[in-house]
């Protein structure tokens, strides 16, 4: 490294030190490169700062809150409550730790972390808010994606807010209604419902319109039975601070407003017109398999490269990115993005329904669904007329643990057979999975589908 | 069919109602065969009715009570407690509603239930305790085990009990012991435990000695944290129906003790020297790998045939019984048996650590693990030198659900990098599945296992 007025250089230089970023740049540093991470805010991105992590950890708490003051039948009495502040005080630690554990591995693969924005001067060169530059042979877009704003209801910080913020109250409204039905606004529709809050969700259309009806239908009837309120086919017109006022002229008590319509690619201050880099009529960058944009040297992985926006996808693209960066010749192949929406119960789904045969197995039947009172679910296995698995589909608990498997095996392109002969262990709700494949082999165990039904 | 004086033949009679029998009986109808099921006690037999779902019901209601009882540092207080009756009504109506759901599954493939015992009167011919005999072209024994004795501690049904009594009571001991210290031990140690009883364990060497050592050190850190003492080396002398004296000389309070030293195989009254039907030393039936007896016409599966005697390969060895009395050729040809210890942590093990390499990957490095406060636990991968996966462990929470993609993996002989490069969603315990594989790769993503190791 040359240092002084002369700009320094890396071999990779990754912008955004999200999980895409981080491990995009972690793997580039196993295979030897020199690195550098620009990060403007907190490594872990949204993801670990303020998304994933977030959610799942408040989920956890208002589900388990919420269970056991809702488990009489099952012998257990009593009431508790939530400190707001406690569990927000959890929930900031929890990030705070993981920051930490990211910067840690990237100390100890010898990553350098710079604090700041970065824009391309070129196709070499990156021009730091810190004042420096930092010239690159590779440069990896980790960007990532910010929630998008609805006109009239601009985010204020305070009581219009997205869904980030949302999960960074250290107070629970006594109401609050969500714009935006897809998976985000459900998870946290059913996370303060069960924390005590007045829900109510207005849907443009319907709830998780690109996700299976019927699991869908299990999650509207709990949202309903949690009391949250889903209005349909609606739209919002305006808010004065204490009710939300729908087009219909319905009016919504709302302390707070959560707008969670979706996320934009961010790109802001990147100034790629100064490189190759093309971007697509939606603000996504473009990228082949291996992940290169239109500029050999520049990379691109995760929310801003396009749908599916999930950290997951990120994380596998990061690796192959640096991979690629690096020199080696690896590309994106895998055949599935699992999927998981943590709703209740949760949805988690591997490849595609959209095959020509689909079964269906019941979580009542499974043991563990009647001890746990947990029977509402089911796995939908489709597959061709190969009997090779093409998608599966899983509702209900664990199903956020149960879905690896269910990729793993369309990876390795398993059969019915394969799934149907897997022993998978008493009782658990992973024998659904081995049972769906056993009746759509015209076996079934626990559940009867008719004389002769395949 | 017959009636009158002449027996009544069928080609498939199954003795025993359990989960490998009652499955074998659903197969061979499926089949087109005529079956009957003798059954002494309840269709489901110890799994459904007194083992495994009675101890994973209460286990899951410990768990919830306990773990919502103590999330303070997740903003969760107050007070909550169990009603002992309550919960026992709802562990006697999961059992009951799974008994009658495998009636209806009996009832609509058409196999006839008759209950009492039966007796081998020859290969053909079985005599039932209701005056009738039964005449059957192919018999399956899934007569299943019993709790071993122990001389001294004969069960008394009151306060020297078994495992299968220690789930049925409608109270909560203040005190127990539980003599023994394998996996039931082990789990219903914590549960009581969790539910308030004071709970000695008496291991004649060590817990869970036939497991990975590491996972059980973190089951008895969290046994000692619960307040459960477990005696090593020890031997129980003597009970006065209120202190359970051990040959040290050491006083143990125990207003129950629950003898929990294993299971013998159960042939009472089978009279099977009127077969052709050979058991071993230890009483187990012996079977080829169709699960074939040494009499032609006779099968048997699950428990009676040997270790591991657990409840879901009792169900695969059922399934190939039935296929191999109708005919076809069908053998039991799985490479694993996954097994799942529902202690705290939760161990579950598919195929053996026992290769050339082992990888480790910790809980705490997985994000949900700091999420939700279960850091503890870990993968282990195992593979030899061709990166073929041989064996997986994983410990701590959702492993029951996540060894299932293990089970499948090694059945399909993957390899380290067909569950590297497999997209296991974020956030979720599985991740370390994935996480384990990659380190074994030598590309590790959240672990720094120090520099260039693999």
């Amino acid at each position: 490294m040359v240092m002084g007025s002369i700009p320094e250089e890396v071999d990779i230089a990754v912008i955004g030190g999200g999980v895409g970023g981080y491990v995009a740049a972690i793997r580039a540093a196993e295979l030897g490169k020199s690195v550098t991470i620009v990060e403007k805010d907190k490594l872990g991105g949204h993801c670990l700062n303020y998304a994933c992590i977030p959610s799942k950890t408040i989920i956890h708490i208002a589900d388990l809150f919420y269970s056991a003051t809702h488990s009489q039948n099952l012998g257990i009495s009593g009431s508790l409550s939530i400190d707001a502040k406690r569990m927000h005080e959890w929930r900031i630690s929890v990030s705070q730790t993981l920051e930490k554990g990211v910067e840690g591995l990237c100390r100890a693969n010898g990553i350098e972390i710079v604090k700041g924005e970065a824009t391309f001067l070129n196709s070499n060169t990156l021009q730091l808010t810190n004042g420096t530059s930092l010239d690159f042979k590779k440069a990896i877009i980790a960007t990532g994606s910010v929630p998008s704003s609805l006109k009239g209801f601009e985010f204020n910080g305070r009581n219009i807010i997205d869904y980030k913020q949302a999960l960074s109250l250290d107070y629970i409204p006594k109401s609050i209604a969500i714009i935006g039905a897809g998976y985000v606004s459900v998870e946290i529709a059913g996370m303060f419902a069960k924390l005590g809050s007045s829900v109510h969700v207005i849907a443009r259309s319907d709830v998780l319109s690109r996700f299976d009806p019927e699991a869908v239908a299990l999650v509207k009837k709990r949202l309903a039975n949690l009391g949250a309120v889903v209005h349909l086919n609606a739209a919002p017109s305006s808010y004065d601070g204490k009710v939300l006022r729908l087009s219909s002229g319905e009016e919504i008590p709302a302390e707070v407003v959560v707008v969670a319509i979706g996320l934009v690619p961010y790109t802001d201050g990147l100034e790629l017109h100064n490189t190759k880099v093309a971007v697509d009529g939606r603000g996504f960058v473009s990228v082949d398999s291996s992940l290169q944009t239109t500029d050999q040297n520049i990379l691109a992985i995760g929310d801003v490269v396009g749908e599916p926006m999930l950290a997951h996808k990120a994380i596998r693209q990061g690796v192959i990115a640096a991979e690629k960066a690096s020199g080696l010749n690896s590309g994106f192949d895998n055949i599935v993005i699992p999927a998981v929406i943590f709703s209740d119960p949760e949805i988690a789904i591997a490849g595609s329904l959209d095959a020509k045969n689909v079964k269906k197995f019941p979580m009542s039947a499974v043991g563990r669904g009647i001890a746990l009172d947990r029977k509402e679910g089911f796995v939908k296995m489709a597959y061709d007329d190969d009997n090779i698995v093409r998608g599966i589909e899983i509702v209900g608990q664990d199903a956020n643990a149960m879905i690896a498997e269910a990729a793993l095996a369309i990876e390795m392109g398993a059969t019915l057979e394969d799934i149907a002969d897997t022993i998978h262990p008493h009782p658990t709700f992973s024998e659904a999975v081995q049972e769906a494949a056993e009746a759509a082999l015209g076996r079934p165990l626990h559940f009867y589908y008719g004389k002769g039904s395949r």
